[in-house]
């Protein structure tokens, strides 16, 4: 059968990936190198993403905040490994103005003091903002979140995974104590694994990262992983436990019960726009994307078909009928998002616009459907987009347990790449050599003790990297053995992928 | 009586408006000359204008995207009277990267090829996409829009007025004709005024621009003008019809029904966090801000009064009771917003918090209150904040009326100051010169035909500017009459001001 997307996965994955953004328009590339427009449905896709992870933020008593765009070099520099971390990634703007030069070309005009880096990330930013508002015990714990755009000079960009600039939403909290920064750290990483579990139907492994993996300036990073259709992992979302590290830097202290002065323990916390590149490498087939029902901007999408000498306005009545009936039900607790497809198009583009969007449920309705008071819908989980009718009365009813089913199947059917079997236990060199020298070979397991050499040569040698200690309830190993690569010594089980 | 906000709006108008912004908490300078962070309550305002006017923008049709933080210098340079407008407040970035000098410096390292501008506007990164996307009248209109930050370099800068970075929405649209364009943007202009008289409670005079004051780029500007406490006028919004400007530096063309090729007609507005400082100087007293209940981020807020050797639980669990009760009600067509203040802070302190904050309705609920099942309510528009007490019951049925009476209130007040009377109409120098050599001067109405060297002269003199031609309906005046500087033509009414 022929697909709609050409190359298909089995043929050329990253090409294939570059054409499902294509063919669903979610974005294109900009002329600024390594920046992309987020095209309407893309940019729907991350709008749900935003009113969805925003709710369950401020469930937890954050508040939203927006720092500034520009971070003086001054203030980067306040925290060494911090700088170090970021210095090869940073945009600079050094001038104000445009002014004519000898040749009459526009040129940069009036040298800035001091240079502004945009921001990479805004802990420096924030440490200014705590260290002022911060004086007592009573002020903590102090909660803040932001929505904003960031921008990291990258030398391999792709739509998505890895864009000059991107959207992303970054929480920064202070605590009292270390013990409740680390469990702030990790109640934050839940939300995001909840977010990608329920929402983005993205089954991923939670784990500790190690040293060589974590956030410059952070003591501890945990990060949720998920497996994508080519067993490449890529890393979703992180956690940062920044320890007094940035208290220190940036002078947060704050007055304890007994009056003596005490730095604070900060945390910070994101994701970004790359939960939409995770979206389509997890999800999308052959055929384009496809949304789970709880993510899709639209949940139902309705096709009129119009046929020469007919009452196109009768068809577009029952459309408008269906519409607001459907969006009576509810699914998840929300009213159904219902869309007529209304563009001066054929209805077969339409249909296959949609399907390549990833709608769950299409529509087609034409005068039949009116005469019989029915409809005729197709899945997008099937494989022959084959259609069904059903009375309206009996669709609208079914449709939110329609909807459950098909969150489900999308769920499962990522969630089989993350099985025992998908990443299997490696306990010799040999068996590494044999595992990642296969084509598309899956993540792995082994027992591991942080190592910078060993960690270079696996990168070197299989472009493998050690993703993360994965939290131990995931895998059923014990979370200690003898290290593959020091066997004396106890390794800790570790999740080691080729990775985006 | 002793006022929270010192110095008062009459004894310092600038300063009382910084010290509202101070303690009312919304805002405060960050180590960036100009740029400000947005703390909590600050950015819950825009939130609720965010969320206001986003559905209302896509209500007309209007999809949102996200375009780069970048323009690539020859982009902008497309345009010439475009890039002339902005060339002086453009921030430049030149390198990427930092690396350490012969001192051990970090600088900035690589140079760039072609500088890259941080977003003044929009206009050349829509113009790129839209002349991608439209080929047909089939994809005619094009209606998008997009919420992000802007920098503009400004070298007086005031919080929310005018700041180096802003946030803003800036809509983008393409269609087949110069009247629909037009029409389109009096639509968008109409929008901004209702989201000023319904939401924000602020009246303003819609009208056009004066040449020198139009878009860079722009054939006709639009404007809402929103009249300020101290007669001083602030623009609030604009809409802009661009012709085939744009279209054509930026080749936007299109196949008309009769297969011959046309350049589109586009539009563009916005409105930007500046609406906080117009609320400000609208709405805010000596006590601080005045948030209408349609705005303000809690509608109602419950402050605890405990007592020693008291049982707190009862108390908070009868203001939880309450807070369920009144979220049951309704006010526009949205459940009412009350907030808990469990703040470790005394009373007296919330309750002042809550009055800067300009919080329509505050409740005090104490023993008293749990026992008697009643609630002791005070308005944020009672001069002498009174208290008053009500069945709890009682007071739920008739809060929605309660919250309209002081979203009524609120806007009438601010009405006053656009009247007949505030904005005078001078018919002479004379006039002219007495009226805005008084102190704080109201903006009046003069007969006025486009005139550099006058303008200029006016703005020199009595520091004044034409503000805009308003829309005939507002003022009960004929549209044209014999021009004041030149008497022998015919002028058009226009607003004349002091502006911010």
């Amino acid at each position: 059968m022929k697909t709609a997307i050409s190359p298909t996965r089995s043929e050329n994955y990253p090409q294939w990936y570059q054409e499902v953004i294509s063919q669903a328009d979610l974005a294109q590339l900009s002329a600024v190198r390594g920046c992309m427009i987020m095209t309407p449905w893309g940019y729907a896709l991350w709008e749900m993403i935003y009113h969805t992870l925003d709710q369950q933020i401020k469930a937890y008593g954050h508040e939203n905040i927006y720092c500034p765009l520009f971070v003086p070099l001054s203030d980067l520099e306040k925290e060494a490994e911090h700088i170090d971390g970021f210095a090869k990634e940073c945009a600079v703007v050094t001038h104000t103005k445009l002014e004519k030069n000898g040749q009459g070309n526009l040129v940069p005009g009036s040298p800035l003091e001091e240079p502004l880096i945009i921001r990479p990330t805004s802990e420096m930013i924030i440490g200014e903002l705590f260290s002022q508002r911060i004086q007592s015990h009573r002020d903590l714990p102090v909660l803040v979140n932001q929505w904003a755009n960031i921008v990291r000079w990258e030398m391999r960009t792709r739509m998505f995974l890895r864009t000059t600039e991107f959207l992303w939403q970054e929480g920064h909290t202070a605590h009292a104590t270390a013990e409740e920064a680390q469990a702030h750290t990790l109640q934050m990483l839940a939300c995001y694994r909840r977010l990608c579990h329920d929402f983005l139907a993205i089954p991923v492994i939670t784990g500790m990262k190690s040293i060589n993996e974590k956030f410059p300036g952070a003591e501890e990073t945990y990060t949720i992983e998920g497996i994508m259709q080519d067993g490449k992992v890529l890393q979703m979302g992180t956690s940062h436990f920044l320890g007094q590290t940035f208290a220190k830097s940036c002078d947060i202290q704050f007055q304890d019960a007994e009056k003596s002065l005490q730095y604070v323990h900060t945390t910070s916390w994101g994701v970004t726009t790359r939960l939409i590149g995770g979206l389509i490498m997890t999800h999308a087939d052959d055929n384009g994307l496809i949304c789970p029902p709880t993510l899709s901007p639209h949940q139902v999408v309705i096709i009129p078909l119009i046929k020469k000498n007919m009452d196109a306005n009768q068809v577009y009545d029952y459309c408008e009928k269906i519409k607001s009936l459907l969006r009576t039900q509810r699914f998840r607790d929300l009213p159904i998002r219902v869309f007529i497809d209304m563009k001066d198009k054929k209805p077969s583009e339409k249909k296959w616009s949609w399907v390549k969007k990833g709608v769950p449920i299409r529509l087609e309705i034409g005068q039949r459907e009116f005469e019989n008071q029915t409809v005729c819908y197709s899945s997008r989980l099937s494989a022959d987009h084959s259609k069904h009718t059903l009375g309206l009365a009996d669709f609208a009813e079914q449709l939110s347990q329609q909807l459950d089913s098909i969150q489900r199947d999308i769920y499962m059917k990522a969630k089989s790449a993350l099985s025992e079997a998908n990443c299997p236990l490696l306990t010799s060199e040999d068996q590494l050599r044999s595992h990642f020298s296969s084509e598309r070979p899956s993540p792995a397991l082994i027992y591991w003790i942080d190592n910078d050499a060993v960690e270079q040569a696996l990168q070197a040698d299989y472009k493998v990297s050690i993703r993360c200690y994965p939290q131990t309830e995931v895998f059923d190993h014990s979370d200690q053995a003898p290290a593959l690569f020091d066997p004396d010594k106890k390794g800790r089980l570790a999740l080691i992928a080729k990775a985006y």
